[in-house]
């Protein structure tokens, strides 16, 4: 398909009568006027004052539980950069359609016109009581990581920037599965990121927690690598100041086992991944054009294990197989927040759930005679109907079992 | 039905799965890989793309244009008083329900956790571009004022703050089929009016701008009648300062053509009603008990036409009638504001549907076998479908002959 045709018919697709991709159903009977008596006054002032007296009872008597806001500022759209928060409503609905077709999370997507941050946290803040949970998205580093924190400490439900965790946990489990495949360890691995935005800071905050090496990471901002005499580093980079003699991204993927690019197309060269040590890693995540093309790679290094952003090459990171899967099992047991152990959770369910054998109805969805473990297949596909059924229960016991839980899951 | 059957119907209405009233419905195609691909990335940089160059292109590419957000600071919920944001968030859901249900409109419920109206401005300002209009509910007197004038201000969408132009209109397009049927006049109509919040005030700034004399109504407040002595008005208020002698409810009743009771119950004494004048009109809408009970307004005046707020009894001011037709107009014509010229088509609308003769549909609706125009029908019975028919198309109207509409509706 042309680029030319994909526009056109995105524009078709979203223009069709109604306007947009969601809308809003009613989930109770509303035909008789009794009926109207239980749904509004004066039937509705009960579930009220049950919900003044206690405010847990908004789990009970509302939507609450099930309902996530998608929230953003329109600071960092897709790779378009700031477009301003109105600009992102199709991206912000595009998320709820992903989250409702999933895992059966009702979203309502607001975007925030404030680009101080500041304001932004206030506003979400403000706003987030009738929520089970907050997807932030496509919110510009730095605010981004303070934006976080900052509700996360302030708010009582689970506020997960998809942008740094989404990518960061699919990543990993991807990884976690090169790593086996070419007999590596996380904790030995030397790794190259180059990107240190959102999803490049997340994505090695995460490995750190799964094991790795903080002396084996190397960092790559658009000045070089991030290390310890560089004085231009804010808080998130500094963590990851490395006490290194290299200086460029081809003195940093010389001997380097893994390579994790979130930064733009072809700024990883074929010398440098030539450079990199035996049985190498790539993963080119830059969307929609990678940091190095699968074909170019591939030819260059007949030892590698590659993936991309994208779906018409093997190995996809797709953030599709995260949020839902993991939110689902987040409100499953109505969860304060979603903290380290159930993210870590969610990438061994990924990467466990990847060496099962693939089941018909998905070699169905993607017209494939076979898949199985292997270099070409280290990541679930999004269409795999058994990540509802996995993701979310080992996320929902990392909540239980780390305190963070209000409610105990059913047993299933 | 009894009060304890009523609340225990009404939690288990609100509490089976799914909890709450409303979800989200997707309403694009999305069973494929090459669905998604529209809905999300690649093809949603597109729209994306539009927006930013023209941010009116979201009414063509979201679900902006069809969306209205519910919004409240919970600091006046129904007539259970500061409940705070999230105890409201039944009522809110309830709301969304009514807008779907009467005029296909797709809701968000946001409850703002703000109690200075300068952040809850604020929030609502930031959040608004997403909408198609802004329904303001269950805020307090007399921040509503201010609230709703500065975000109309604000804003390029419709502001509506329904406890006090739902009211408003409703009460006043009965109010006109009374005045008639009594053979009165608005013009020389001597009119009480009994509470000083947000219907109470709303309501007599609606009948002046259909014609009453401003010193012929007398508002009466906690302290007495509103006169020109008076030195703890709010501004709101000073706008309806009397310079009168009388000081008390009933002083101000001698003589009165039209009693509007948005108080609280049983303020409204036979010995008042005894003194107003021939063929009296008593609007009683305190909920869910009224000023003056009927059988007791009836058997003390039989020249009397009365309403209430109640659908148990006839000429029910619901504010169902309303809100949902009136943003259904809105946002048929993409207008900017519901302005006065809005309003008052509607007022007008709903007068005349109550004259026109009563399709057996309604009555079935209601297992009644006649209902006409007279003392006891003078409002548009809340199931008559007819109402989506005739209301949203003179709104409409009204929207584009006063050069606040985006677009001319097509002819109907």
């Amino acid at each position: 398909m042309s680029k030319k045709n994909l526009n056109e018919r995105a524009l078709d697709y979203h223009a069709a009568a109604p306007a947009g991709k969601i809308g809003i159903t009613v989930t109770k009977p509303t035909e008789t006027q009794d009926d109207l008596i239980l749904a509004y006054t004066p039937g509705v002032a009960e579930p009220v004052r049950r919900i003044h007296k206690n405010p847990e009872d908004a789990y009970r008597y509302t939507a609450k539980g099930n309902l996530v806001a998608v929230i953003t500022d329109g600071t960092a759209v897709l790779g378009l950069g700031n477009m301003g928060a109105l600009a992102s409503k199709p991206v912000m609905e595009g998320k709820a359609v992903l989250f409702k077709r999933f895992a059966g999370i009702d979203v309502f997507d607001i975007e925030v016109n404030a680009p101080e941050p500041e304001d932004f946290i206030n506003t979400v803040a403000r706003i987030a009581g009738g929520f089970g949970g907050i997807n932030l998205e496509d919110i510009a580093a730095p605010h981004c990581f303070e934006i976080e924190r900052r509700l996360s400490e302030r708010l009582d439900i689970p506020v997960f920037h998809d942008d740094q965790h989404g990518t960061a946990i699919i990543a990993a489990a991807g990884l976690l599965n090169a790593l086996e495949l070419q007999g590596k360890s996380l904790e030995e691995a030397r790794i190259v990121c180059l990107g240190a935005g959102a999803a490049g800071i997340a994505s090695m905050r995460l490995l750190l927690a799964l094991g790795a090496r903080k002396q084996n990471i190397f960092m790559v901002d658009r000045k070089g690598v991030i290390h310890t005499r560089r004085e231009d580093l804010n808080e998130y980079k500094l963590i990851f100041a490395n006490d290194t003699e290299a200086r460029t991204l081809a003195d940093a993927c010389a001997g380097a086992d893994v390579f994790v690019g979130v930064s733009g197309p072809d700024l990883f060269t074929p010398d440098m991944l030539r450079s990199m040590a035996e049985k190498p890693i790539v993963f080119a995540l830059s969307n929609p054009d990678p940091e190095i093309l699968p074909e170019l790679a591939h030819k260059t290094r007949s030892d590698l294990i590659m993936a991309t952003g994208r779906s018409d090459y093997p190995n996809q990171v797709n953030n599709v197989l995260g949020f839902p899967y993991i939110f689902r099992g987040a409100l499953d047991v109505r969860a304060r927040t979603i903290n380290e152990a159930m993210q870590i959770a969610a990438v061994h369910a990924l990467a466990r759930l990847t060496r099962e054998p693939v089941p018909k109805s998905v070699l169905d969805a993607y017209g494939l005679k076979h898949l199985e473990f292997g270099p070409e297949y280290i990541i679930p596909k999004p269409l795999d109907s058994r990540l509802i059924e996995v993701v979310p229960p080992a996320v929902a016991r990392a909540a239980v079992d780390t305190g963070v839980a209000r409610i105990t899951p059913a047993k299933g």
